[in-house]
């Protein structure tokens, strides 16, 4: 009788995340469902409805001050090292959305982490950086509701990162990221310095804050949570909260998008030409012949087609459900369903690139203005 | 036959630095003897004429900048965990002399390292900070001609060590400074931070610097000359030169003057009475009686009390060498020495006491004045 192959779960925010058994977040991770908390939260966004958003950590906290209209923050960022692809736009649409239900919102221009984890320099990435603030303006980010900065210009997250540093053995770091140089390290506790400083008196003190993130970003918030009792004595810190989504899989069928792979995503900035021949020879969940399709009806569940239409580019999501019932039952063939998902996606692309022209000044002028 | 005991020579920044023989740090670490070079020197130190300063790393190149009035600099520091001792009024002697030789002057207060490895908060040693100063400028540091900083106010430091973070792998940083907390190599690469930011285009670029410190620092120096080399191409850093002073044994013949035994050491805001017992009950290279010692000689290699003088308190060379050879022919006996050597040092100390009350305000506004 053949072995029953161990099943996979890896969370490595430094490496590759392959999550083949969400349930086993739930046990081995402490990572909490986020299902139970839908129902009584007031407009939860296409991420939750979804599903798509599956886990959290503390989300309690988060839902009681959105509820009783008590102050709370929003924190979440990105690494600039290249354009907006679906994942940073994932993160982008969530602190928006959470800005929109009252958080005040911080974003994070992860430029340090930029520089110890892939080489790439403060001139480089201040590129990037005006670019992805350009994104995030197009989609609705409010920066007078919000503080969009640098992490090499922000003085308070490095010296954040000063003070936890007695608070970080060599064990807890190798155990968390692996056998690293001392750099990557570095940037940990830099942001865990990010997560931590909307609590500082410079942002009215201590208050719940949520981390929308991937799921292969919760050892950060670990690494954070602890941190955050350590020095709570210092700073009457508050625990961060935090919500996962899943990862979307790459359009050729593996497992996670990736810039490793340029077949397996796009982004933003690409050329429509592109990004139409990437979804039309994209991997699809559907069977060998159409004979075959029509008969057993395809595969949903493993078609990236389906996912960044459900992640992403079909608002109604009734829309949704019912493409997915039509492939299951044979109706919808792959050919027809990337058609109608190329026609989304550009549309959306096309709309958003010609909205973030208007906003490139406002984002350089953002990134100029730090400290 | 008994097996020859293994001589031991440990060289830990963070730890206890035990010297037996220091011949063998030139043949293992590739320290450099001194001596050559002494007859070469306009104008020697005490502590380069006594051999106190007894090893360097490219002190040549201070040496020709010296000779041709070239631009160098020179950098120590204190970390701020207590009043000023015999050790730190050494590094503080030897920065104000390189200071008249013409070098920019910088004193670094190293603040962050005094948290990372001992705990003591930055109010804390804000206090400690405000009275080294005091002394630094009671010795005669011209602070118009040099610079003293707390590292936690220093963006600069701080922004290198973010920078040399990829430099440093865990194996280099393990090897250096043993399994510690991550803080503690943060604080390295800050302290590599503090000895190449004279080099920065805010200080005219690079530049010859010599880092004058005790041979239990050589280890950041190796670390920094290292990472001086893998940034040359962004900085053109020059590797830093320095010189190394001998450790004091304790007052009470320990190997170390030390915090943790306070019989070993004074400080220099000490009470007079209490100093006045310390020498008092000092170890000494003394016989056992006086007969013996009228006849045998004493063994002033060994003398704690003829080091101080040596090293700080008798400024005439000729007298350090007519004590020695008195001990050494059974004239000047421990209780004599002692008593000279007491009057040494209260007059030091009450003369440096009444000098440094006149420049604790200078020493509060400097600290203050940090960005």
């Amino acid at each position: 009788m053949p072995v029953k192959k161990q099943q996979k779960t890896v969370i490595n925010p430094y490496g590759t995340t392959i999550i083949e058994d969400y349930e086993r977040l739930y046990k081995e991770f402490g990572i909490q469902p986020f299902k139970p908390l839908l129902s009584q939260i007031p407009n939860p966004s296409k991420y939750m409805r979804r599903n798509i958003i599956f886990g959290h950590r503390d989300f309690d906290r988060i839902l009681h001050a959105i509820k009783a209209r008590e102050t709370f923050a929003v924190m979440s960022g990105i690494k600039p090292t290249g354009e907006f692809h679906l994942g940073t736009l994932m993160t982008a649409q969530e602190v928006i959305y959470f800005q929109k239900q009252g958080a005040m919102a911080f974003y994070c221009i992860a430029d340090i982490e930029a520089y110890e984890d892939n080489n790439i320099s403060f001139e480089k990435s201040r590129q990037f950086a005006i670019s992805n603030v350009a994104d995030l303006l197009a989609l609705g980010f409010d920066p007078k509701k919000g503080c969009i900065y640098r992490q090499s210009k922000e003085i308070r997250v490095k010296d954040l990162a000063i003070l936890f540093g007695r608070g970080a053995t060599l064990a807890t770091m190798k155990a968390i990221y692996g056998e690293r140089h001392i750099g990557l390290y570095l940037a940990a506790l830099i942001q865990a310095g990010d997560i931590l400083m909307p609590q500082l008196q410079d942002f009215d003190g201590p208050k719940p804050t949520v981390v929308p993130v991937g799921v292969d970003q919760d050892p950060h918030l670990r690494f954070t949570r602890d941190l955050a009792r350590r020095f709570r004595g210092k700073h009457n810190f508050i625990a961060p909260s935090s919500t996962y989504h899943k990862m979307m899989r790459g359009l050729d069928g593996s497992p996670k998008m990736s810039k490793r792979n340029p077949m397996s995503y796009f982004t933003l900035g690409e050329k429509p030409e592109n990004v139409k021949m990437k979804i039309s020879k994209a991997f699809t969940g559907g069977r060998a012949t159409v004979e075959e399709q029509r008969k057993l009806g395809g595969v949903p569940e493993i078609c990236p087609i389906n996912e960044i239409c459900a992640y992403q580019f079909v608002e109604n999501d009734a829309a949704i459900v019912e493409a997915y019932q039509d492939c299951k039952a044979g109706k919808l063939l792959c050919g027809e369903h990337k058609a109608q998902t190329i026609e989304h996606v550009l549309n959306f692309l096309q709309n958003h690139q010609e909205k973030r022209k208007g906003f490139l000044n406002k984002a350089t002028e953002i990134i100029e203005s730090g400290n």
